[in-house]
């Protein structure tokens, strides 16, 4: 039987979840936090889907279930020690700080180091958009995704959020800069259907259609040599420049690509009051320009989603149900 | 016949052409670098094949020859208002205060404003490179591309380009977020062929393979969703962020697409020695890795060029050298 349960009832059964895999309560609540935007906004990828990963990493012993992480400050940079732990209390810790930062100076950056991440980007860019920054996120991953014009995976699906204030919503957009996701293969290959073209290679470098060779191989970045110089980017800014793990290492140091990666993440926040006095009219004219030619801009599918929750609750799965059930009287035996 | 001449040679006949056309020194100088390093690196379509677009927006009253920026700085962000003139000059006075804006916060933001643009941003991001930094530059254009699954021009082809300082030349990239130059349409069309699927829609917003029916109605962004999105960001942040023109308003300010526009750039620079201490070394086993795929580097090409305009020089064809003579004697009458 399917069950329908308040966002907020959601949020506190995967705080008891986590609370009983042994994270401390800051840690547990900003985990929950975390997955259960992901429910929320429908977003099923990050949302109760993740948290059997997670617990796999702490029973794992891969990340710190206590850690406390520490901020400082060194003029506009903010540095975030994770300690080893999940990456959304780290994200809390720091972002008030990253705020004022980038008031102070008109932008900022927070680099998060030593963090085990699992999490979409959206969910932190929309903190700060909440308090009228511009944000650009990024980070690393596993490597599983082939340079333009390479033949094995080298740069990881690496993600790119964006972020800008709004009266209600904000612009948000988050995409992997692979052309998919390495789990849109797995599904086509469960299926036993065929690949699209151009998505990924096999383990000798040529073009597949066979979704169990792509997996053997690499899948591709999008748009070409441009998504291919832009996660080359994302590497370079998002581990070389903040000490952190590259897609290649996190992998290396791991061993395993079913349990969530350490490595760090880039955050740029801008105050745009600070740049110009309204930067905000101009802005609303070209966002309204796209949406009234009928382009959807990004994000608004899990708007609806989300407003659809906050008034209707959020409808689990009997399988979704039991597997929460599973993990709330198991814990980390469940996994 | 064709001619030779050294680089420096060539540099000193635009320095002249423009001086001609009434720019004063530094202007001119500014300009002749940025054309001479399009010819020197054989990106034909920033070289020589530039300056009579310029020539024609100094005839028509819409840059100041005679423009002197200003500099400011506010916290981390430098403010560069062109007065009118062409980017070049506004760059390089900006570029050493946004160096060292960047050097004592670990990052900054360089916002130009009232600015004539023609130039390629690789000249601006290999300026900033030679000094240890990395950036990110930014800027709008003209309204020439539909957002996805929008039916109507609105977006600029907006480029993206970022750096990041190597032993040697350093990893540049720079392109446009469509998925071609408006050029590229332009040269299918003189040459009766059709274009490529996905590059463009007709004025009624429907798929077009016509070059005739592209150049009257839009092109695509790169990437579909993805790049659509990074442009949008470009809008947001290169325009309504800093206060200046986006792509639709440079467009109907002008009313014509053969002069440079005006409007603003936005360049990050950041730090990496200030984010930790040794950045270099994670970042050039990755590029070495891309590198030894096969997988090419982006600007190699220019590199390449650029190693054999130096010793060789650099060789116009007899119309190139017609063209620089004629501009060289008549001036402003020349277009």
């Amino acid at each position: 039987m399917t069950q329908t349960l308040s966002i907020a009832a959601l949020f506190d059964t995967i705080v008891a979840i986590f609370a009983k895999a042994g994270l401390s309560p800051d840690q547990a609540a900003a985990v929950a936090r975390t997955v259960t935007a992901g429910e929320r906004d429908a977003c099923k990828s990050h949302g109760i889907y993740r948290i059997e990963g997670c617990l796999r990493t702490v029973k794992a012993g891969k990340v710190n279930p206590l850690a406390e992480p520490t901020v400082t400050v060194d003029g506009a940079i903010v540095r975030v020690d994770a300690q080893g732990g999940f990456a959304p209390l780290a994200f809390e810790r720091g972002a008030p700080v990253l705020a004022e930062t980038a008031r102070r100076h008109g932008l900022a950056a927070m680099a998060i180091g030593d963090c085990v991440h699992f999490s979409a980007l959206w969910p932190e860019i929309e903190q700060l958009t909440a308090q009228g920054l511009a944000a650009l996120a990024m980070c690393p991953s596993y490597s599983s995704v082939a340079p333009a014009g390479g033949i094995q995976a080298l740069l990881g699906t690496n993600p790119l959020a964006f972020g800008w204030p709004r009266p209600g919503n904000p612009y948000v957009f988050d995409f992997a800069t692979s052309v998919v996701a390495r789990g849109e293969v797995e599904l086509h290959r469960r299926a036993g259907k065929p690949i699209p073209e151009g998505w990924a290679i096999d383990a000798e470098g040529a073009a597949t259609t066979d979704p169990t060779a792509a997996l053997a191989g690499a899948l591709l970045p999008f748009g070409g040599h441009k998504g291919s110089a832009i996660s080359t980017m994302i590497e370079l800014l998002a581990a070389a420049m903040i000490g952190e793990n590259d897609s290649v290492t996190a992998r290396k140091v791991l061993g395993d690509m079913t349990l969530s990666p350490t490595h760090g993440e880039l955050v740029l926040a801008f105050d745009p009051r600070r740049f110009t006095a309204d930067p905000f009219t101009a802005a609303e004219a070209l966002l309204e320009a796209i949406a009234g030619q009928g382009a959807r801009l990004p994000s608004q599918r899990r708007f609806a989603a989300r407003a659809a929750a906050e008034t209707e609750g959020i409808t689990l799965t009997p399988d979704e149900t039991a597997r929460l059930e599973r993990f709330l009287s198991l814990g980390l035996d469940a996994v």
